[in-house]
């Protein structure tokens, strides 16, 4: 099967690292608006050719869109333009419904499958791109019912044969409430706190000399690029404003507890938060 | 040098197998008020007896308290009295004002170094320890002016040959203004994190099939337990307060901006955090 890739960062390029590796994909073609990841990528030996999309698309079997979600949903409706009836298009976004209320009346919509591959690194660019970078992790498949069957299985192939994924299906809504809480919140949160470390850094330069395991393990991800999280806020915007206020609710809780030295309530509240051990994966 | 080791949680634990490791310790004596943690600590070899707390001290030639804040506070001033002009006695707390303070007019005040092996995780007990989880970490002495040249020279041997460690000196004030930041913060923001996710769990219990690698690494935390943290959060109230609130202004202009869909403002406050990148080692 012959593969087009949509933007050769670090979730495009690890695609096609996986899509080689299990022979998956015969043929790779890449389209990429950067010149600098182009070179990168052919150096790399990540696709075979770069194309113009249209041509990309023509020329292939099934397309991939691996670009910021803002990209996505203006790129989209031009590449099932492309598309041919037997052409399976595929994203790859952080959030559902902006990219399929982009396509809702679009003549080949059931060309095209929402996913999420949840999976990725703080880094960027096809220099980031790894191996297995999804091997084990969840790809969520949404609303699918208004994708062709041969589309759907074709999407399941790709993430199951093809990246070792396991599969989920769930509505483009409730894929985007559940991001907000388990992944757009952790990166606003993150993103928060190495604001405030490094404002008070300004007064004191040997604040960071302590930073140890514990901050970093919590600022990790306020390393990640605007590029990508900036418009995944945007198009999940209400979910991700209840997911905060949901979260100020228990900072506020704990706050109120230790500014009135209320050990018995902060033992309590951290006693329900100790329940993610029963919850999260080591 | 004969050493005893009072808590023999998983930093106690630690300490006893690099003590032993590295040959610092000829022999280790515990203190340890729980029998299920004297059996398992027994049973891994980490010390040699367990005997009462002030003969063990009267038995050995240094002391180190690694038992929580709270506890720390209780039991050093009883740890002084029992130790004889050439004993050195140690802490292992996350707080330093709080346990200076506690034994600021005691006569013995001098053979007491006030220390911060900054190295952890987020399981605890003897079954919890690890050898070299101290290697190449920071150790920080606090207000050394108050403690005998050699006490401070024993303290220094400890962490440097004893454990690996790299040393650092400041006032316990400014330990705890800092510690409020990069250390203890952190773990308020993880807490409220994993609050907010099992609060919407009640509603869908799904939601945590979509935990990937971000929420964990942000949520990892939040396994800490209340008998360490919640002393740490009473005895640096203001600090910590201080740092809540700075964060707090942080999420709030971050909120702001999404709720106001005010893009450019949203990548300028996400640019300004990627600068942790330049600070944070990976």
């Amino acid at each position: 099967m012959h593969v087009t890739i949509i933007g050769l960062g670090l979730i495009g390029g690890s695609i096609a690292r996986d899509l080689r590796r299990t022979g998956f994909a015969s043929g790779i073609t890449g389209v990429e608006a950067s010149a600098v990841h182009c070179r990168q990528a052919l150096a790399l030996g990540l696709v075979d050719r770069f194309e113009p999309m249209e041509t990309a698309v023509r020329g292939s079997d099934l397309s991939i869109l691996a670009v910021p979600v803002d990209a996505i949903v203006e790129l989209l409706p031009r590449v099932l333009n492309a598309a041919g009836d037997a052409h399976t298009v595929i994203d790859m976004g952080s959030t559902k419904q902006a990219v399929v209320n982009a396509v809702r009346l679009h003549p080949r919509r059931p060309r095209f499958v929402a996913a999420h591959p949840m999976a990725g690194t703080e880094d960027s660019g096809p220099q980031a791109s790894l191996e297995r970078l999804f091997q084990g992790k969840l790809a969520i498949l949404c609303d699918t019912a208004d994708s062709a069957p041969d589309a759907v299985a074709a999407a399941e192939n790709l993430f199951s044969e093809g990246m070792g994924m396991r599969l989920l299906r769930m509505t483009a809504e409730r894929h985007d409430l559940h991001a907000a809480y388990v992944s757009h919140l952790s990166h606003v949160v993150s993103y928060a706190l190495a604001l405030a470390a490094l404002s008070k850094e300004q007064d004191d330069q040997a604040i960071f000399a302590m930073a140890g395991g514990g901050f970093a393990s919590t600022a990790r991800l306020a390393r990640s690029s605007a590029d990508m999280w900036e418009p995944i806020f945007g198009q999940n915007r209400a979910a991700l404003l209840e997911a905060i206020d949901a979260f100020r609710t228990q900072l506020d809780a704990l706050r109120a507890a230790i500014d009135a030295s209320d050990s018995a309530q902060v033992r309590a509240l951290i006693g329900a938060a100790n329940r993610i051990r029963d919850i999260l994966p080591r």
